[in-house]
């Protein structure tokens, strides 16, 4: 199951297109079946479809077999009683009952967005939770109400070594930024600390291609390309030591700070189906008219989006693009022509609706 | 000017040492001469020094000639209105009044820590700022409360471009991040999103050695290493755009979330000495207690701090340091033996003690 994350997605622009609602009427069904209160499913699936509109092909429905075999495992609690256990006026934590880390997040999201309308901003962290998908989902709640949102997670497994360490205690947590703007798409940051995501580091295994240079080194420090060695390889960090520090970070306050797991104690939810991962994360939502007029701030976001945008190219670049706005496209594209559905997906989709018993994918 | 930061420092463990408070008098009656109310004075040499302490040597009293110079053309106000323009229970927008950056930046942290108290978390922007020494300064103010500090800035001028361009629109913003530990020196990142500092070029170009390849490009996106041609080159990003993209979005929370200077508006520091810079900053003060009990949460800290530096090690490597452990160790030494003062730097602060007609430093 560790591949499942990595199906071959090269050429998914080429493979048949689902419509979304379809696609989201599908993942409820099986969540539905697999136990989860309706409006929770519908929830979960939304989100899931979401991160495949944005074109987080690995982090959207993708995972959905992974969820379920966890679900099915106990790994996942399909009806949990997702809760503040400490609270200030800016400030929450949340138990997530070790639910879907969906719910939990869109829960400690929608905390943080109703303490910051009063407060100006609020942090609301989150332990006892899972793998929630893709950073941009929550980062990107906060926009509507004309907030600047932040999250970060501890990721689901370890593959990052302190700097100078052959040991992988630190995972590719990552950091999302979102900030608004007035008629273009808003700014939008995901990103893990690490130069690759290992999702890419399993495509290349899968395909059986080298690695680039750069991407990870093996446990005697030399550059790591060998595809067949990359399980044991170490993936380096941004920066050197600064990659390291940035993972460390996120990990102390989307883990540690909330008793969620950290370093020796993250559960690989691949690996352990039915151990509750106890997964932490952080959302801070801030509101920018406690700063600015939103819609002053949101033509200023517009006017540097395009200064960047028009900035003078490198020889060979087309185009400048602005964090987020590749994703902006693919989601205008994905709404209205569907999500693809390449070959092994609609199989692993196909194989968990008759394990399930319900009807497959239209 | 522009190569004062970049002093030769190395050798400077060979330097002559000074206790520190004789050089923050020193300071102080420097800023005295040029203006500053007294207690204002003491607080700026005070931070400046501390800088000294923890290592920052280009962020430190190698500045005081040019924020001397910065302070006689008009370009820093000595007497200012440092207040608060907008607030909420949570946040706060203070307007520096173009006075000393440490000087708003302690107030912006005293702000943070007292409203974080109430509510949890704060977040506290400022603008019509000027530099502020290194980053750690602010986000370390915190901890003394149990409370977690992270800090963000706009640099004092443009040195990166957009992820493609060549044009230098963004600057080398600072993120830095303090987590309390119990027995352990707290775990104190401070970075900018760029491979090197620009000082550090600086440092090369002063000394005619070629730049290690990674550190900057020229305009035709090759690889730029010779130092007489630093000064037209780009520097580049950690994590190609990921770098970017944080630096990105630094300069709109530090900078246009609070209506100060980003991108084409930053004003140079050192080149446009009698101009205003508005410089952007942002601070947060999150209170562990919000989460946990402090005391809990510190020695969980030490646990990760101790799990970090006793994981097996590369080849080579003979230590793993936490982010800040180095700088911690500095102050050690410093506090005890004194602050190193090379000769050029002597010299420099010999000639503003000349010119403000003060006693030299001792």
């Amino acid at each position: 199951m560790s591949g499942q994350a990595a199906i071959n997605l090269a050429g998914s622009s080429d493979a048949p297109r689902v419509a979304p609602a379809a696609l989201a009427a599908f993942v409820k069904r099986a969540f539905e079946a697999a136990g989860l209160p309706s409006a929770d499913a519908e929830i979960a699936a939304g989100l899931m479809v979401e991160a495949d509109l944005r074109g987080s092909d690995t982090h959207g429905v993708i995972r959905l077999p992974l969820y379920l075999r966890r679900l099915k495992a106990g790994g996942i609690n399909a009806r949990p009683h997702i809760h503040i256990v400490e609270e200030r006026p800016a400030t929450a934590l949340v138990d997530g009952d070790n639910g879907m880390g969906h719910l939990v997040m869109r829960f400690a999201a929608m905390t943080a967005i109703e303490k910051a309308k009063a407060a100006g901003v609020a942090w609301v962290g989150a332990r006892m939770s899972n793998h929630a998908g893709p950073a941009a989902l929550y980062a990107m709640m906060p926009l509507a109400h004309d907030m600047i949102g932040i999250y970060l997670a501890v990721g689901s497994n370890n593959h990052l070594p302190p700097w100078g360490s052959t040991e992988n205690l630190l995972g590719t947590n990552p950091i999302a930024i979102a900030i608004p703007a007035q008629d273009e798409a808003p700014v939008v940051l995901d990103m893990a600390p690490t130069v690759a995501a290992f999702g890419k580091v399993r495509l290349k295994m899968q395909r059986g291609e080298e690695l680039p240079a750069g991407w990870m080194i093996g446990r005697d420090g030399k550059p790591l390309t060998d595809p067949k060695r990359a399980e044991q390889g170490l993936l380096l960090p941004i920066g050197d030591y600064k990659g390291y520090g940035l993972s460390l970070m996120v990990g102390l306050l989307a883990g540690a700070l909330n008793q969620a797991a950290f370093g020796r104690d993250v559960v690989d939810f691949v690996k352990e189906q039915g151990k509750a991962t106890n997964t932490g994360h952080a959302i801070v939502a801030l509101s920018v008219d406690a700063f600015a007029p939103a819609a002053l701030f949101k033509r200023q976001v517009d006017a540097a989006v395009r200064v960047m945008r028009g900035a003078e190219r490198l020889p060979g670049v087309e185009r400048i693009w602005l964090p987020g706005e590749q994703s902006h496209r693919k989601r205008q594209d994905r709404t209205k022509n569907g999500i693809p559905v390449p070959k092994p997906l609609r199989e692993s989709l196909d194989a968990a609706a008759r394990e399930l018993a319900i009807a497959p994918l239209g």
